[in-house]
């Protein structure tokens, strides 16, 4: 079962941010327990012609030979594949999906990519979203006149996810309120603070921006983000903005000086269906949201391109936001045959790079997001095909209803461990390492149901516990950490229900909130254990930087391990009992293993003269566990 | 066993070739075994987003439920897939690779075009590839001096297959030898005769052309190209002729020109590398073939763009060729951080589109094509991935030593039946159906040793079979209905052995060619067996318009049927002794089932009261055997 195994960590690549023309050393292990092998090679295919490398061995360590080759990256995104044959003549492929007899397919390589690296700390990063309505409302707000179109809710009321109520009930957090709880987040131990849109909009979601050049007077206007960005600084965290490219909602000054009329200098950012300008393509035909036009030069040089654009003016003081969100990114500047995706995204990052190279940008593509993540300008993807479905898949109750990402399916899809590794490896895979690196591992967001709705009981901890150790961004969707549940994305913008954690509603905490369905006693035990995974996953190098294998695959039990130089970390996770067994070669250094994280009996037993050894890993139930072990040497 | 199915055929989409925003209606057929279907839609991505559409059942035969859905085409390259509900609640994805039930990526889906047509007579093509120096010498040629750069060979010397003689050995075929083999090329069947390059070069593949606006006087100048494609449109036949659009000669007068001269009108149609332009970038480091710099607007108005550039010349009378054939197309406009090649391929074809729409541009990506290939402008790949390679590695002698398309493998790598189809699905499902039906089903080419060299023995029918069975354009390349043997490229350009059907050597014929190792007895067999399956393949529509269906995969056999209207075909090809047995319901209209091609033992046991019947195929050894069935209804 041991196979060959490459990816784009330091252990197997020698530069993950090369240049164009650079030369990078790739590095294979291949077990013995693979058969004898006579020749390595790489198969590039640059300006998609193959070229061929050859490995040399260069090192062994217990049951692995290491090999390594030189590949030049002769394109901004350039693809490789092992070929690696054995002394009987027999070949595989080797590629970012696993092993193949037959040929592979290009988009399947593993992939060099040449263009501006993303800062080192993305991939450190954990990610914290807060929708500003709904997190925290300062004194201030008190003091704020309603809008014209907004209804008003005490923070205690139940949300209403029902039109008009779904987009015009108003809590009135406030950006002075959501300062006021960074010490909570510092607490919690994420890195990074995603607030969805801050922008003036006639909707409590203000994804229908009025203007993208100042902050909503409701949210306490530009003076609030800058007080809250400098706040989050202090205390080490960043914070990122929402835009949404795609669109803009009706009320927004270029949409209304646009329609109705033509010769407006505004009128080519819009797609209009007439000639008076009145008709027009709106986003999935919501005409609140008309979509953008990004044909348009005037537009681009407003919107995104250069240091006077919208882009640009939020990463700069006094402001200073850590970089971008971008709404459907898979939708901007695409209608029918325009397809100006590519330009918009390398217009964005390249403004960025201008202003501040320190920044991240990510692009919302909710299904399979490769085709436009491959490093050109996305660091990652905010998506929900490679790690959010295929965990809802495992750890859901089967047979859940669900309005579930907005498939028609009716019921949320059961999937066994081996579905979950096949989808992840399917759409992660197509990621280029770094990309993968800076992707969401969101168990759930503003726009679904929240995963705990439909958890198997005492699956939570896996879920997160994956999250912070597969490749990608752990991702706290404001509230989850207090175990809230919701069954749409409407009823999921709940307000934090934060006098659970102030005070218990009554001594032992188990009343339940009648607005969130929470209760103070699980709120803090979630709590505690979002705060420990989240340090689990600080805590470890291998965790942000380390490779990624999969160890065993079953039905009720995942085992990978993330390798690393300084230590590796191995995980089980499991929906029910399980009892595995691996081959003692399946990872090295069991003699100095050490439990770190959840609860696991493992037993290691070294090979002998007689036998081959082996180590047994046995959970009594639904578990997350780590184990560390000593880093890999690829001196062997 | 059985399966949802859909394809691109008639029987399953209404339009295949629709505009932009029309509505075309798919069909997906449902075996009862799949189980009680309570939904099923259709999921499209236009714009990257997902949207869905509810089908109907609209009828039902044998064992099977049609269910049809309106899908409007939103973009140029519209994919879409289907999603089928069990009443249990359980859902499965159905796309272009077959039935999942996990999420699937977007280049998996099936896919609408609405990018210009291809020609009508593309899908019921038989390709016949000649190479001129060496299928046939007319008279005149012996009147023509030998140019400086090669070396005179008589009709019957072997090949010399290292350098000089590799480039520059030259055996003077010629246009007007060409046209007095055309009544054989018609009474073998073909359909369409590829001739590669026939422009003046300095070596005998032309490939390193001196010039694109006239032809090689030694093969008879521009009159004898006329002359050519004019007999061959008589015969019914037509021409295409082979540009080179990633490079030309370094002879070339462009090149010639802007060489050492920086201020030359054609210095930019180059990559230079240093301030003189002495040093540029060439095909693979090859220096006699400088690539070309597609960011020249003059290249393109010269070479693509427009009336008066090369593609449009040759398309115009009096040489009228019926289309292109370009040469390593996938390298086209691709360097480094350039990537021209979408712009490029896209101006070719508008080009022809003005000068004659009824032609054929097929383009060379003899891997994975499929990223090209969406249906923009080329109508069919020359690749080797989803056809040939699979092919060779079912009915090659297993451990042959083969230099096997620049594979550094050093055997032919071995495949199951399994193999062959997972990999002919990997690749060719990438194409959108209508790019499938006009790629090339070659055995083999100018480029590659000839297929038969290594086959095991008697499976050059099974081969040549699925060739002509299989959803593309079945290809000849001369001297394959021969059986012509050779172990590499260059020694597969070998003189056409005419003498083998003009005379026989002596009585029976089977005393060996020494230029060639073929016999007169073996030539005329091959040559038989191909002009009946070339036949085969033009008296039955549903091999050029019918759907294709896997049947039955197994290691040594392999059993499909091309479903249509009229009639279908099923197909079984066994490279040993096979027995096979199908559902009833894997097929229909058993009872008027006949044999038209090959052998096979067809036993039909019709379901009865207590049985569920089934149908059972026997082969007695390597056998292609191919079974007409009634054609398919939807109204069922």
């Amino acid at each position: 079962m041991l196979q060959p195994h490459h990816d784009g960590s330091p252990l197997h690549v020698s530069d993950s941010a090369p240049k164009l023309g650079e030369v990078v050393r790739v590095r294979v292990r291949i077990p013995h327990a693979f058969g004898p092998v006579a020749e390595v090679r790489t198969r590039s295919n640059p300006d998609h012609e193959p070229r061929f490398s050859d490995a040399e061995r260069i090192a062994s360590d217990t049951g692995w030979d290491w090999w390594e080759a030189p590949v030049e990256v002769e394109n901004p995104v350039h693809g490789y594949r092992f070929l690696i044959t054995r002394t009987d003549g027999s070949s595989v492929w080797l590629n970012a999906t696993g092993v193949w007899t037959t040929e592979t397919l290009d988009a399947d390589d593993f992939r060099l990519v040449a263009y501006d690296a993303p800062p080192e700390w993305v991939r450190s990063t954990v990610l914290y979203q807060l929708f500003p309505d709904r997190f925290a409302r300062s004194a201030a707000a008190d003091a704020r006149q309603t809008p014209d179109w907004a209804i008003p809710a005490a923070w205690g009321d139940p949300v209403d996810d029902v039109p008009p109520g779904r987009s015009q009930q108003f809590y009135g957090g406030d950006l002075d309120g959501a300062a006021q709880r960074l010490d909570y987040l510092a607490a919690l131990g994420v890195t990074l603070v995603y607030l969805t849109p801050v922008f003036p909009a006639r909707s409590n979601h203000r994804y229908d921006a009025t203007s993208f050049t100042r902050v909503d007077p409701l949210l306490g206007g530009d003076e609030a983000l800058a007080r809250f960005v400098a706040e989050a600084h202090q205390r080490g965290l960043k914070v990122i903005g929402d835009l949404t490219t795609n669109h803009c909602g009706d009320g927004h000054e270029w949409f209304q000086a646009a329609y109705g009329h033509p010769d407006a200098p505004e009128s080519d950012f819009f797609y209009w269906l007439d000639d008076e300008h009145t008709q027009y393509v709106a986003w999935l035909g919501v005409l609140s949201l008309p979509k953008l036009n990004w044909g348009s030069p005037e537009l681009r040089r407003r919107f995104i391109e250069g240091p006077e654009s919208v882009v640009a003016q939020w990463l700069r003081p006094p402001y200073s936001l850590d970089g971008w969100r971008i709404d459907v990114a898979n939708m901007t500047g695409r209608y029918r045959d325009d397809d100006f995706n590519a330009e918009v995204r390398r217009i964005i990052r390249r403004t960025m790079l201008d202003v501040n190279p320190d920044t991240i940008l990510l692009g919302e593509s909710t299904n399979d997001a490769a085709p436009d993540f491959q490093g050109d300008a996305w660091h990652g993807a905010m998506t929900y095909a490679n790690f959010t479905r295929p965990v809802w898949g495992w750890l859901s109750e089967p047979g859940s209803p669900s309005t579930y990402f907005g498939q028609p399916v009716g019921v949320i899809p059961s999937y066994t461990g081996r579905e979950l590794a096949d989808a992840h490896t399917r759409f992660a895979a197509a990621f280029p390492w770094r990309v993968r690196l800076g992707t969401m591992n969101a168990l759930d967001t503003h726009d679904v149901p929240r995963f705990r709705t439909h958890a198997r009981p005492g699956t939570v901890p896996v879920a997160f516990g994956l999250s912070v150790t597969m490749p990608g961004i752990p991702v706290v969707w404001a509230g989850d950490e207090l175990g809230l549940k919701a069954d749409d994305g409407e009823g999921a913008r709940m307000p934090m229900p934060w006098h659970l954690l102030d005070h218990g509603a009554n001594a032992d905490g188990d009343d339940v909130d009648p607005a969130t369905g929470a209760t103070a006693t699980d709120a803090r035990a979630t709590l505690e254990l979002y705060t420990e995974l989240i340090a689990l996953r600080r805590n470890h190098v291998a965790l942000n930087d380390g490779g990624f294998r999969w160890l065993h695959v079953g039905d009720d039990v995942l085992v990978f391990v993330r390798e690393h130089a300084d230590e590796s970390v191995l995980v089980i996770a499991s929906r029910g009992a399980a009892d595995v067994r691996l081959p003692y070669e399946a990872a090295s250094g069991w003699d100095q293993a050490r439990v770190v994280a959840g609860e696991v009996a493992l037993a290691v037993d070294a090979p002998g003269d007689e036998d081959e050894g082996g180590v047994r890993l046995v959970t009594s139930g639904p578990q997350f566990a780590a184990i560390v072990l000593p880093g890999l040497s690829v001196a062997g």
